[in-house]
């Protein structure tokens, strides 16, 4: 048949040549290019579905870990086009992150652990934020496997706003993950550790060392602003403004601090009273709340994926673990105790079956809430103990070393994949809840966790081929999408009725996959994107180091058919999530009145308070002003730099020589820099944007006199 | 017309639909694809054009800097696929730059400014290494603007292995350019300033401020070792090799370190016998040596883009430059001095000409050979004067405010335009040096330095349209383009017959340009990137900053057709280079021989020598060995990592809690990390990569004893 159609293809091809259409004015035909390019009418087919002429915008956004580079990655489908490296864990000077900038070195300081600055992160598993179980495509949230951190993006500006530094944890792994209406952030721990910094010999690993899940609070209204335009709004509301102006700007945090304020201007009665419209109209930002936040203990196994439940299994959350052995021999010549046992690889993996963790965080808040926690490093812990004595902390067998961890839309099934089983195993929340409520348990683990039985908390197990790792979601009912690590393909199968549909093949290895909302109540099916971590021959060779490659696959019918390759260029990404692009509403400028220390043109100006020196300047196409500062040796430079720009995408940079200081001012910025002028000498200082014709002739002298 | 083979179109589509074609077993027919995507046949063409299915390899590769990044990028053409970011002068955990492996740390130590870590790098111009005017394939050189540094980066590996600090600049900007066989690297200064490090006032700018261009002495044998390999091909050559087993690995500065160790062995007089041989066989690497560069000092106009000589030009260089007002005005309220003058994009573009700067670099060489230079900061730097003398030093006048200098292929012409003016200056080589060798000057300038005739020197002037920047050249005769700023088009042009062919609009704000080997003595033609500074709407939006957009354009036919839109999503690239993939020859894995500190499985230990500890270990899919490693608080830690796989693409990581570590290992490498172990406590280390099914398991603890 495929000949047949060929043959035909051919003919009609010398027609098109014949009639005149395959030089369109630009020499080669498109016969003649994919004769000589080597393209198959499918390749043809497949580059049409993915190709976006200029302007094309693409329809899903991923946003993607990036691995050890410690960012998160922003591309789109189906152009598999990368947009945008968002700095998180990692100093970036583009964005001016970490570069001498106030707002993002307030960011990373709050990332160091311990008093040490960590500049880098283990990116694995990001986490869109999510309202009734749906991406909102307000904030993505993005953990730190190897110092265990989570940080949160705000999806206005692209920028990481916060970072969170795990008290307690010396490892994590299944994080970030939302509940579904971002609730809690959790972060799973991996490797267990004393939950105290203190040095704990291994042999006390049973009793000291400890794994956990912590549920970071997120509170959407963590900081409040009454800008212009929200007074301006209050005032048609109704609401009593006068003296409100005096506010303008400024950041409250939380509610009460805002009602405050406002009760001081308008009166309590009537700040009171009018909290619904102060509150509806404020500008409003998202962050994790430390002190609302707490870890519930769990054995020294090592933790790993965990999912939220939703719908019918609301309330709940599901962590796999591996090593239930609690193996620690170690291995290898050289070690300092319990030499020549075997390696973690194979002493973590003996027993047949390890555990999944269920939890009943509804029940955990509820504890935390009523005091029921130890403090740890300042953090609140729930104890085993008490979590078990809460039914709220439970253990289901679940195939050795297991990697996936997936609930389904419906929230009825939770889908675990073996890693060295062959076999998905479909658990049932229904099932488990049924024997959680007849408190028929199997046995109970060293800790004093209630078992489950494995078998009466199935729906089903499916054959699925080699290495099944994570699961993905179709639009189509019960349609799901594994991925065969050793097998490397993707398997397409039905998770309800126990079946497998089809198979493709892809190159090489793959790890997670990610499908269009695919962690949402619906998701969307029509893409589906490998994450493979091999590349091997996929690419042209750019030394030993390769990329990794990210694989397109349309599921729009039954057949999967692979679209495109995609190279990694920085960074081994681990997980994704992918949002319809339309739900994202990021600004493309500031309010300059939303920085307080904002200059208009003609109110640049230099402060000298004994050696602190306080320069406001504006930038704008192509000039800063002032252009010539001096200052002496020693002096405490704080420099306010507005750009004054309210073109789109009219950004400046700054830098200045020798200070490692730089940059990025988007339109309507005022960007802050803090350093100690404590090198004599002459450093020009210039805008590091190609902002216009005259773009060189955007510079300065920073002068510093002995 | 286009309306007819529309119309023709449509009936063909039609009858492939009905003989079946359409479906091809992948739901929508490419017809309905096209339609439902909204792409015409032109972007059908251009899809086919630059779509490489799973596995096609790109034709040509890309080095472009990274801005502000700090970074290099390499992407595929025509698929424009990013392959990677190499990190320079950026710390970068991914691929273990700058993160306590030690050979980066190394590399990053030879960039620190008067003992500052400077850990970003404004990066603009990449010179690939030549042979006879031709890339090699064998090296990329990089600059920062910022920082004047030069960095070198070997394409065996992709990786960083050495940067150069100008030891007298404050700024820079024409960076870096190869001479035709890669002699020297040029690094032209921009921003004047003392050579010296001191406080200069302002108003000494004429007197002390000063400009130059330095010419960094390239070696590709800088560093020679007599790897097994080469031993065996000497002994095959009939060269006494007896002793030479002892030399093994061992790195040589330089030919005459190589012959004299030899020399030990073998005998002095067999040693100089077999010089060629013994350089023949001998594994090199080449470096930029300090020792043997020189400055040309210049005026303190600001010199700019710089290009060398090939052909009958060869042994010249010319150096644009801006300001020749020498303006240092200021402006701006808050300036320290100098109040409300006019702004420098104004003060500094006032006359309607600047100078080209042109340079014997022959003599100079001569010169510094000669011992005729002075020594500031170490560095040797030769007078105007003294070049003046030597007929060494010449300026042209140029249209104001020049942006590119672009000598021919031929090397008969340099192409200057004028970015305030709407044309290109095409100077003749042949006419400067009748004007150079009749000593006819049409004056000097306040330095001393003769000024030719402008209207003497030129060949022609082409008026090509808005803000023309930048020139790169096509595989056909004569044939030119030249990005055109303010109009945001790129002009095909003839610049030996003076006239313009034809015009393409991009999107938008168009830099530099870069053709397929353009900088050759023989461009390619076929390919064309505009590298635009703004992207506006072109992409989905991704906040303020936005991504740039480079755009390839198909130059294989007189028509330019525009064939993709590639956001970039980290960094501001400024310059790029094109090369054809197949001279690239990375290695795939690493010798493993070629690492003093590798070791063998079984070979792993731990040495104690006092408070010092050494960690020799293995990591192969998938454990370390040793597993488990206890050291005291405030032990120096020196950890040796092999990574002893062979398979290509099989690479491991190695992180460490809250140690701030992270190194790439790749296949065959052993990489040395170094921290001293401050903290007490329980750190996991593990694997960063995803190695294997079981690569949660490859894991291990550093525990830390009070």
């Amino acid at each position: 048949m495929v000949k047949k159609y060929s043959q035909l293809t051919k003919t009609i091809w010398m027609t098109l040549i014949i009639l005149g259409l395959a030089g369109m004015g630009h020499g080669q035909s498109l016969q003649e290019v994919m004769k000589a390019r080597g393209l198959s009418e499918k390749d043809l087919l497949a580059a049409a579905k993915t190709y976006n002429p200029t302007g094309k915008k693409d329809e899903y956004i991923v946003f993607s870990s990036g691995g050890q580079s410690g960012q998160v990655i922003v591309y789109g489908v189906p152009s598999m086009r990368i947009l945008k490296y968002i700095a998180v864990f990692t100093p970036e000077p583009w964005q001016g992150y970490g570069y001498g900038e106030s707002e993002s070195m307030e960011v990373l300081e709050q990332g160091k652990i311990n008093g040490r600055e960590i500049n880098w992160g283990d990116t694995h598993h990001p986490a869109l934020s999510e309202m009734e179980g749906d991406y909102d495509g307000e904030y993505v949230f993005i953990n730190d496997k190897a110092n265990p951190r989570v940080a949160l993006i705000d999806l206005k500006t692209f920028e990481t706003k916060q970072i969170v530094v795990n008290p307690i944890f010396k490892s994590e792994h299944g994080s970030s993950v939302a509940t579904p209406n971002t609730e809690y952030i959790m972060e799973a721990a991996q490797y267990p550790a004393p939950f105290t910094n203190e040095y704990v010999p291994l042999e006390k690993y049973n009793e000291i060392y400890r794994g956990g899940v912590t549920y970071w609070k997120f509170d959407r209204n963590a900081i409040l602003t009454l800008n212009r335009r929200a007074v301006k709004r209050l005032k048609k509301a109704g609401v009593p403004t006068k003296g409100l102006k005096d506010l303008e700007d400024q950041e409250f945090q939380g509610e009460d601090a805002l009602l405050s304020a406002v009760g001081e201007k308008v009166g309590s009665e009537a700040a009171m009273k009018n909290k619904a419209a102060l509150l509806k109209y404020a500008e409003k930002e998202g962050r994790l709340i430390p002190g609302k936040s707490f870890t519930v203990e769990m054995p020294p196994y090592m933790q790993d994926i965990t999912d939220a439940g939703k719908g019918p299994s609301f309330g709940w959350s599901f962590t796999n673990s591996i090593n239930t052995e609690r193996y620690i021999g170690g291995f290898g010549k050289g070690n300092t105790k319990f030499q020549d046992r075997l390696a973690n690889e194979a002493g973590m993996s003996e027993k047949d079956t390890d555990y999944m963790h269920v939890v009943n965080w509804k029940e955990a808040e509820k504890l935390f809430k009523a005091g029921k926690y130890n403090k740890i490093n300042g953090h609140a812990v729930i104890s085993m103990a008490d979590m078990v004595a809460a039914n709220a902390l439970f253990l289901i067998p679940e195939p050795k070393s297991p990697h996936g961890n997936d609930v389904t839309p419906d929230g009825k099934y939770i889908v675990v994949a073996g890693k060295l089983d062959t076999h998905a195993s479909v658990f049932s929340f229904e099932k488990i809840m049924q024997l959680v409520k007849a408190k028929d348990f199997a046995a109970k683990d060293p800790y004093g966790i209630p078992i489950l039985d494995m078998k009466k908390a199935l729906h089903t197990q499916v054959q699925l081929g080699l290495g099944p790792l994570h699961t993905q979601f179709d639009s189509v009912k019960g349609v799901a999408y594994t991925s065969l690590y050793v097998d490397s393909m993707v398997v397409r199968w039905n998770y309800e009725e126990g079946k497998v549909l089809s198979k493709i093949p892809i190159n090489y290895n793959i790890g997670h996959l990610v499908s269009a909302e695919g962690d949402t109540i619906q998701p969307d099916g029509k893409y589906l994107i490998a994450l493979n971590k091999l590349a091997i021959d996929r690419f042209n060779q750019v030394g030993p180091l390769h990329p990794q490659n990210h694989q397109l696959i349309d599921i729009s019918s039954s057949q999967m058919q692979l679209l495109y390759d995609m190279p990694l260029p920085l960074g081994e990404p681990h997980y994704a999530q992918m949002i319809k692009a339309d739900k994202l509403n990021p600004i493309v400028r500031f309010d300059k009145k939303s920085f307080k220390h904002y200059v208009r043109s003609g109110q640049e100006r230099i402060e000298r308070n004994g050696n602190k020196v306080t320069i406001y300047s504006t930038a704008i196409r192509s000039h800063y002003s002032p252009e010539i500062i001096e200052v002496k040796k020693g002096d405490e430079i704080t420099w306010h730099i507005t750009n004054t720009e309210r073109a789109q995408d009219q950004v400046h940079g700054f830098g200045i020589d020798n200070y490692n200081v730089h940059g990025s001012l988007e339109p309507g910025e005022t960007a802050t820099f803090h350093f100690i002028a404590d090198q004599e000498g002459v450093f020009p200082y210039y805008c590091t944007e190609f902002c216009s014709a005259l773009h060189l002739e955007m510079t300065g002298y920073l002068l510093v006199k002995p």
